[in-house]
Parts: C-alpha cells; structure tokens; sequence
C-alpha cells in the first residue's frame, strides 16, 4: 500500500522547494518516499554529455541503466507516459509515498501553489485539498496557507499524504 | 522471452564503444535494446548538480523521476543492487535485448574484450563465449577476434545475443 499526493502550480511557485520540504518531513517520520516530476513545458529531460549511457542512449538502446553504490540511474524511452504507466512502475518500488509534480488535470489528492492571482483558476483543478498562496486569497473550501507558514503546512502536507491510499 | 550478453572488460578496454556498435547493429535489425552498466570503480553514477531530481534525492528520497517527451528518466537507492534484481526490474520494458557491462563473475554467455597480455586471465572467466583482443592470443576454444574487425564479430556478436535466452 503507497500513499500519494500531488503538487501543483505554475513555474517558479516554489513547487520543488517545497517538495524539498515534504520529502525531508516525510522522511524524518521514517517514511520512504519516491517523487515523479513531468517535465511540464513539453521538452525531454536533459542527458548529460559524454556520459556512457547517454552514449548507449544515441545509439538507439531504449533502456539504459548504471548502477553503482546503490544507486541506480535508468533511462526508459517510450513514445509517452501515461501517469498511470509511471504509477505502476513504481508500485513495486519499497516506498511508502508518492508524490506527484506535473499532470496537473489528473484526478489524485493535491495541493495547488498560488503565486499571483492570476494562477486562482488552479484552485479549480480535479482534486484540490489544500491552497499555498503566495498573495491573499479568497475563503476557499480547503484549508488556506501563506507560503510562509511552512511550518504549519509541512506536516498538514504530510498527514494530507498518509490519508490517501493509492489505487491504480 | 529476452536475450541477453555480457560484455568484460577492464578499463580503457573499449566497453563502451563496442556496446555502441552492437546497440546500433541490434537496432538496424529491428530489435529494442537495453543496456545495464555496473560502476566498476564502485563509487555511485554521478548526480548532475543543482537538477530538481538531485534536490528531491538530497532531501532523502529513494527514487526521483523526470519524465517528459516519451523519456524517463529515474534514480533509484537501495543498499545494494544485484544483477539478478537488475533484470528482475528490466524483464518488464518493452525490451528485446539487455546487454550488460560489469558483473563480470556472473555466469552469462560474455564476450570479453582484452587490450594487452595482461588481461588474459579474463578469458576464464565464467560464460565465455567470444574473445575481442588488441594483440595477439593464443589459441582459445572460443571464437577470437582482432578488435579492428568489427565487420565480422559485430553480427557474430548479434547471433549471439539472439541466441542466450534470458532466464531469471
């Protein structure tokens, strides 16, 4: 059973920051946590130069994977992904939460990141259980909190996290 | 049903080059590749700096991913990985090959590449089905290859490949 939660907002909302922050929160409470990001602007992730894989890479492999130390660096090509394709694929990974950055229009529990008015419309977005706002904010249904208020909303964050199971 | 090779070596030997040529011939014959590298050296594949999956993976998560226009790109930690979870996790891509460099004790078929007199004990290594070498060799009971003819142990190598049948 994994838990699951999605974070929302535009670019430069401080959507990694506070990923950076739950993912610390979550892990202090002794739990394991596995992030996806979609790379929202519609490019490919970076490969880095020279390196072997992205050598095996360009050379037509699919898959390419180095591991050392424990840690393990794959490269899957694939025409797309679906979330729900990254979400099985991950399913079997030992984690105790997802946390999803991107796929904003799909349906799983999240939290929206309000940098400006002009981003309220995200507050609308399938899902919404919790509003970070950079600016003051309309009462909405959801709890409310200024950005500032990390320490508030962290373990809100979190336990926002552990209420929601995963159904694939 | 996948196929799977070795490729040994030690460093410098040219690994990389020939997993290169051996994707590309694969991929010309229509067949999906996918590779998996073992860090020799044993120190952990490089993280490249200040990328938002190296925030998330420094803030303690276990598995980041970035996806974006078909490519996944993932980091996962565990204690240790073994080859045999490896390919347990490689058997469900879409693949019709996996190539393996390093691990080289493990009993796959392999082809082990020698760059000078030195590195002859590789040749007893378990799984040796084809030898690449740099300089002059004695008789093996394996098939033995210059490394300038790679118009010949290319496809040679391919048969091979299409032949080991991967078995976990």
């Amino acid at each position: 059973m994994k838990h699951v939660l999605q974070i929302a907002g535009y670019q430069n909302s401080g959507k990694t920051t506070l990923m950076e922050k739950l993912i610390a929160h979550a892990t202090e409470q002794g739990k394991r946590v596995a992030v996806i990001k979609h790379h929202g602007h519609g490019g490919v992730p970076e490969l880095p130069d020279g390196k072997d894989s992205t050598r095996h890479h360009q050379a037509g492999a699919f898959v390419t994977g180095v591991e050392g130390g424990g840690i393990l660096q794959l490269t899957i090509q694939q025409p797309s992904w679906t979330l729900p394709e990254l979400l099985k694929l991950y399913d079997q990974f030992p984690v105790d939460s997802i946390l999803i950055e991107g796929f904003k229009q799909t349906d799983y529990p999240k939290v929206v990141i309000i940098r400006s008015e002009e981003d309220i419309a995200l507050v609308s977005l399938p899902g919404v259980q919790c509003v970070i706002a950079w600016c003051d904010m309309p009462k909405q249904k959801v709890p409310v909190f200024h950005v500032k208020q990390d320490d508030e909303y962290v373990p809100f964050l979190f336990k926002l996290l552990s209420a929601n199971v995963l159904k694939i």
